[in-house]
């Protein structure tokens, strides 16, 4: 097995023991809390690390595209909700992953899209399973828990034939906290919101067995999760900058990194160039309007310690610009000489691992390399 | 073979008649100018965008990768510059190119980047071509044409046994400018500096055959090459609206959108959610700071034609948020109902299309399905 020394750049690297604690930490919590954790998967679209979130106890995955429910329903995994409001377009590869056997669960928070569900369905014999989306906080999508629409969606559903199985939830909204009180806050008003809708539908007589909530924030702020009935988080299992200023994680435990190369300096403006541009650390700037801006990154040693000040600034394509945050280093070209290694910490786990066709996988025998997917 | 209808969203779309004129238009330019024309390839990674390139009369490609100059090769492309400034680690890659016949030319902006192209070579019996980076606005990388750097690095390389090809410059800083004034001026700058500094390796005795200038603003605005052996530029092949900021090409010249469904609304708040999120759009917000502010994307109806004032405002990693720039439509509903298919403008060709695992080409038949590669 090849070592990190053998490794060309840039690479995307899994430390797979902070991801296994990631992974122990949330499925703890969870079972704390008496809920089932359904991990969102689009973090990592790689199935050793979904392997490994299924074997430390989640049930069942979240998707964010057809192609994730394929792909992980492919490698056998069958109970999959695909969390972004259908699009009627795609009902015939849903039913195709229905018909193979794949317990794929939709969402919509629209007539429209609920009547198309069901109409397709009935055409095709088919009574797919739809949970309702709650909007919690005015972030994105969904349906306030109170007012009409809620029930006109519920009826839609479950009068043209489809299966009404929950409500779910997501408090994108949880991303601007960064204190442990406003976090439990986020936290309480997506459960109780979503609570709500549930048992407005119920009052309606309409079924509402799954309650499902979840943000990475919120599922390690709740205090009490009373009338849940699952969480679903994404990118706690590699963690990033933006969860590091958000308050949920520490530098030490982000697991994913990019691997790069110094190429050149501009020593008279105190850069140091690596060859990860944002093609390789995207262009996510997640940080920016947070308490603390990392640029595009954290520098970090070769070895993952983090060099307390220096971040990538800004990028092209294939170049990236490292620097002092808050000055020039004169002596750059010495600290960080042609041919240097570094790891770069990422603002968003999510959009760097997009970036790159397999990961790195850090084990103690060396560097595994673990295929990553991409496209819809 | 299918039509636009038939393809599931999102989708990167290529207007190849538009694709086509764009291409014609910058050979025509540079066949007047007098110069090569090396089209940077990392704009598209298909195969059938840049065979249209070299169909069209371009001499040799540019890539920012050496995947790319991997899978050119293969398709039959020999002659290649990698312009990315040499990592000692990628060497190894580079003469495994060579030693297949691959005309692969590398460049480095500092001695210790010569001297280790120069040193693997003489260990391996390989003379590398090498040209060095010129720095002509300060925007990135490279060594200024005037100072002892230059020849430092010529006769690192020239007595190390490597063979010294050139010099080349990028005005990256063309991309600040939207006047045709100011961007002649920045096309003239970049001309004038890295001949001076060719000319001044000739005086000290060094060969400098080539002189490559390039960047698709200066390259639509230069007034005259003297001097100057070979242009590259990249994302005039697909323009974008970074450049229609600019100013180098209007909106109708845009040759790649992505198609999108909507899949709900927030009508008080005036949204339409598409499932074209960040995922597919990129993150780049490179209007941001230009003349005129896109978010992530001109909405345009499926044919094509702009919506105007409608824009992506922002998006999560599968969800963007359609609306008008300048308040609310509180008929956004009406407007586009669940269903609606739409393509968006994107900022930056570059990096909307990496998002993707292939283009849907639009022909006089049918859609084609173009693959695109990624990664490094």
């Amino acid at each position: 097995m090849p070592t990190l020394a053998d490794i060309d750049t840039p690479a995307a690297l899994i430390d797979v023991r902070r991801m296994q604690a990631n992974i122990a930490r949330m499925q703890a919590r969870m079972d704390g809390l008496g809920v089932k954790l359904r991990p969102h998967v689009k973090t990592s679209k790689s199935l050793p690390v979904v392997r490994a979130q299924l074997e430390a106890g989640a049930r069942g995955i979240t998707v964010s595209t057809l192609k994730e429910a394929e792909e992980f329903f492919d490698a056998g995994i069958d109970d999959i909700f695909y969390a972004v409001g259908i699009a009627p377009g795609k009902l015939p590869r849903a039913l195709a992953l229905r018909r193979r056997g794949c317990d794929l669960k939709l969402v919509t928070d629209n007539v429209a899209g609920a009547e198309a569900v069901a109409r397709f369905g009935k055409a095709h014999g088919e009574a797919f399973e739809v949970w309702i989306e709650i909007d919690v906080d005015g972030n994105r999508s969904g349906i306030p828990p109170e007012g009409d629409a809620l029930l006109d969606v519920g009826r839609a559903l479950h009068e043209g034939g489809a299966r009404l199985g929950g409500v779910m939830a997501h408090a994108g909204g949880s991303y601007a906290h960064d204190t442990p009180e406003a976090l439990q806050a986020a936290a309480e008003q997506e459960r109780a919101g979503t609570v709500r809708a549930a048992e407005r539908l119920r009052q309606a007589g309409l079924p509402c067995p799954v309650v499902s909530v979840g943000s990475t924030p919120t599922a390690l702020s709740a205090q009490a999760l009373g009338g849940v009935t699952e969480v679903r988080a994404g990118v706690y299992v590699f963690f990033d900058l933006v969860m590091h200023n958000i308050g949920v994680c520490t530098m030490d435990e982000i697991a994913l990194s990019v691997l790069a190369t110094v190429i050149g300096h501009q020593q008279e403006k105190g850069w140091a160039i690596v060859d990860a541009g944002w093609m390789a650390m995207s262009r996510d700037r997640g940080t920016q309007k947070q308490k603390r801006d990392f640029g595009l990154g954290q520098v970090c040693a070769e070895d993952g310690t983090p060099i307390a000040g220096y971040i990538v600034e800004s990028a092209n394509q294939e170049h990236g610009i490292v620097c002092r945050a808050d000055g020039i280093d004169p002596r750059i070209a010495e600290r960080f000489p042609v041919g240097t290694r570094l790891r770069i910490l990422p603002n968003h786990a999510c959009a760097t691992a997009a970036q790159f066709p397999a990961y790195h996988a850090i084990v103690p025998e060396g560097v595994a390399v673990w295929p990553r997917f991409y496209g819809w």
